[in-house]
């Protein structure tokens, strides 16, 4: 199946201050291959991303137990591309598949480090990934630790860039401060979570560390589950997901919220992004996804999907981009009110 | 064989300043496997030790002149345990065993170190041990040439972590004044003996560096070779290991001091621990093993053990740790009369 | 076919400030093999080029689309020549022809050099190149990524030396500051245009390069693509390339400036060399490539040859040298009138 | 054939400020193995070495031109020995027979370090050596370029230990800063001519280097090729080497002097050593062993045999060493005149 006609092109973009170049928008695997869904649809997803010039495609140890990594790995062998085209990812911290014993299948060390892109790379059949990430920060490991074990990783050629997820600022730049001072190679991106309605981090947290180390961003989430489609608008749809019942653990997760105070005000706000959407021709998941793309300190903002059709809709984002002139992005900022006050730094 | 029901739950804690997590009773080979103890007891205390959640197994080059190391990998072959669950440790120093000329087999110079450990890993038919010890310090070499080694030894996979085993605290502290100032990595943890009756090292000598390096502590003979059990409270038994007239090399060690002066004020002590233990309800190797357990320094003490009746026992240690009162630990101080003295830097 | 009798003898030079000797005229497969000239003629130039004492053959990843880093490759296992008698280079920057999406196929990151360098080592069929060049500067890439992927490509026995191609000089000052504060090796050659008609980056530019750094040049266009043999003084002969009418780089290259002022200016330089050389008694080929060497900062003048006759040609410069007394030197500055003024620094 | 009763007991010594401990005796493939000595007796006289504890073997890649490595290495198969129980070095400078262009197989650039020591390892039949010396210093090739290249033999495996083989002292002092500066590993031993008869470089150039770098000797040519035997005392014997009228390398190296004034004083001075022999009841060979043991900056002593018998008898310069009194010491420099004077430096 090849993708649509008219859709527009791929857009490239360096991965902070490296060079290496990913599709503003890349395929995830998180909640979706391995897991819930077919391996059949994920080959069907992957190929129509490679069609559309997507060439990130991320994942992680712990997503679907390893099972995310092995059906990714079994696409790019099913469908012969080249190795050099592809920016492939995963993330080490939750390796508790790998063993009976979690004690050291977890976290940051180098035991864990080291094994698990070891466990990764095989269930890719890989020889090395792109990108490694340290998918969440260890407070019990030392931070010296985990950079000396990254740098290991990148020596061996397992790796060519390290980078972070879900690390607060101070810790990204503490490993920077160990890096300079070893003459190892600090995390040159960092995967946030990063949404119309989830924007602190990203614009506030992070705001000064873009020029000063040059971190680059692949943000999850563009469009918060689904919610920022507009879908929860009227109520929970009882063909979507979080209306099945089903209680696997992207349901928990989103369950946790529905109908609470947090809720109501999310909706209240996707609600009141619908208009601007209609006045740009828009759906609002293609608001969603531009308004994420024109942050130029996204490198690559990562989607999930389980059909097609996901893929080839998210791409229209880059039509869209250009429509968010800075009074279309004022007029969303007063209508999400939650803008974060940044003081910058003169050095 | 299953455990016993009730036995407590093992206890982890981080290897010094690292994030490896060792469980704090471990196993090890010294004196026990591939010597006096069979194969299929050595098997069987493994598996024990597995299951009651022991994930560090100890072990030398020069325990048994090799043996020990081969009949340890063999139990880990035989038992399909995961890699990852586990933490493997050898230690450098005495290779005898491994030529005929002894003069390059021993000691920590870069060669017996690569050497040491290529010969250590075929044994235990592994590719990598966790931990990596220089068994004792070697006067001879200098410090410079064995941190190097050590971390060749790190870079080429063939291990996680290495430490030192019996050196003296100025001695771990100018490795890593080396490591420093080459951008190495240190020692991180220390093997030492530890119990009682022995506990000037750990105590005073040691006192700064668990705060200056974050030494982590693998300590040894926790029942100085049970001793600290009271069983030889009232003499010498006839079917106990001292008294049956056979020359190993432990038998060996512990006669040379039966009888003499030390013997009997060591014996005075042990005596007086035994109210204490009734009062709480525990045999006295249980109090012993968890006075050592309650110094908080300690990553794991290392028990010995040739049948899996000792290995259970051994954790029953962990109920016990409570009971262990600032007032009881006071008691026992009291009793030994062996506290030292320890006068803390501000900086 | 063995070379003619009385050739000049070969002359080796050291590559800047290292210990490695190139022959001072070496043959390079830029526009020539793996494109319009056939094997069998590519294998024939090779063999002459070994048998006149070449020992530096040049190539590059981008030439012809890694047909040229094929045939050399060929031409070396054919002939059975000893690896160590040989200095083979290659240089990475567009290899486009190694993927179907060019993003990450051309420039310097970390990817593109590893995965760049692999596929040539194997196209040529070696272990390692001994010279390996950046083919361009990449100002989209930070310096220190390239400097300390170069230098991984060395640290894995990839390569012995890393140097550039056409870059500026501060470009490699920065190379060179970031390899010295980070510990690593810096750049000891550039590849640079030099020739009769263009002196400015060679004799200007990195003038003050020489003495700080040692940098080494390994030099292309000693001909000008033949304009500087006089062979278009009379206008474009018809059975020449340029005057075929065939459309390919090389004809494209040059015909952006058929006729132009620049083209008249240099033609006109051109023709008042013909004296000089007559009055020497040695072609303006001979001229030219002399010329070239003459200037002590050269290691080698790569030259490109689609028959043997050409290499043998070539060598005849080694004669000519001498007769290029600073008088002479000075002679065709004055006709040339292109002789750059460089202000040299005390320091 | 076992080495005869009563031979003195073989001596350890560390080889400078390292941990490697080298036979005081040893034996080197210099002018002998794989040239006029037949594998034969190159097999028996490794054996009779190995037999009387010689640990050490030394060769180089320009001894008969590769041959001898082969031939020791072959002893080393053949014997069984163990790898660990074995010194072996090599050097590299002359590799010309490595490939028809001598240009780059010669001399300390980083590509003929790496090529020399790949083809040295082929031909021993081993994949590491335990010395790596470079033979010469090598003035065209920066001593960085050096410096870095052995470190990368050791960082891969090839070998544990570098030094240097008649360099100058200047030369190894920068090397020691080079390597400081980079946080590498400098040379730890010096190969140098040494014996009653050349003592300037070993006594006065490098007294300062033995305290500062902990500089290690292995010294070559204890007998001056024979000379201090006293066989020449009485004129050339018909039937030695010197007297045979070959042409080899040896005894053109050594008829450049027969006859001349150098000749007539050195015979002079070893007609006047006998006495002495004579007096403490040892040959002179022996007095020629023993002094330079006498000297503990030496850490071996290489000399050369073509028969088991002149192994053995190099041994008895141990029973010699303790008749060396500074009385003696001091009526042989008396004797010799030779004495450097040494002016110490206070830091």
């Amino acid at each position: 199946m090849a993708p649509p006609e008219g859709l527009p092109k791929m857009e490239y973009r360096f991965l902070g201050r490296s060079g290496l170049q990913v599709s503003a928008i890349s395929l995830g695997g998180w909640l979706t291959y391995g897991g819930h869904v077919e391996n059949e649809n994920t080959f069907a997803c992957m190929k129509a991303a490679y069609d559309v010039g997507i060439n990130f495609f991320d994942c992680a140890e712990g997503y679907s137990g390893g099972e995310s990594e092995r059906v990714m790995g079994e696409a790019i062998k099913k469908f012969k591309w080249k190795r050099n085209d592809l920016v492939v990812s995963t993330k080490i911290y939750w390796g508790a598949a790998n063993g009976e014993n979690p004690v050291n299948n977890v976290g940051l060390s180098r035991k864990h480090i080291v094994e698990g892109v070891n466990a990764s790379l095989e269930r890719l059949g890989l020889d090395y990934v792109d990108l490694i990430y340290a998918h969440r920060p260890d407070r019990n490991t030392p931070i010296e630790e985990t950079v000396r074990a990254f740098n290991h990783i990148i020596n061996t050629g397992k790796a060519f860039y390290w980078g972070t997820s879900e690390w607060d600022a101070d810790e990204i730049a503490t490993a920077w401060r160990v890096a300079d001072k070893l003459g190892l190679i600090g995390p040159i991106m960092e995967q946030p979570n990063y949404n119309m309605l989830t924007r602190d981090k990203v614009e506030k947290q992070f705001a000064h560390l873009y020029e000063e180390i040059g971190l680059g961003l692949t943000t999850f989430s563009p469009l918060k589950q689904g919610f920022l489609t507009g879908k929860y608008n009227d109520g929970i749809p009882s063909d979507s997901r979080l209306g099945s019942g089903s209680d696997d653990a992207f349901i928990k997760m989103m369950n946790k919220k529905v109908g609470d105070e947090s809720w109501k005000k999310d909706i209240a706000s996707v609600q009141k992004l619908k208009p601007i959407a209609d006045k740009l021709g828009i759906s609002q998941a293609t608001l969603a996804y531009a308004w994420v793309l024109s942050n130029k300190n996204v490198s690559s903002a990562i989607t999930g999907a389980s059909r097609p059709e996901q893929v080839y809709e998210s791409v229209k984002a880059f039509e869209a981009v250009g429509k968010l002139t800075p009074e279309v992005l004022k007029e969303i900022d007063d209508v999400l009110g939650n803008k974060p006050a940044v003081f910058t730094r003169r050095f």
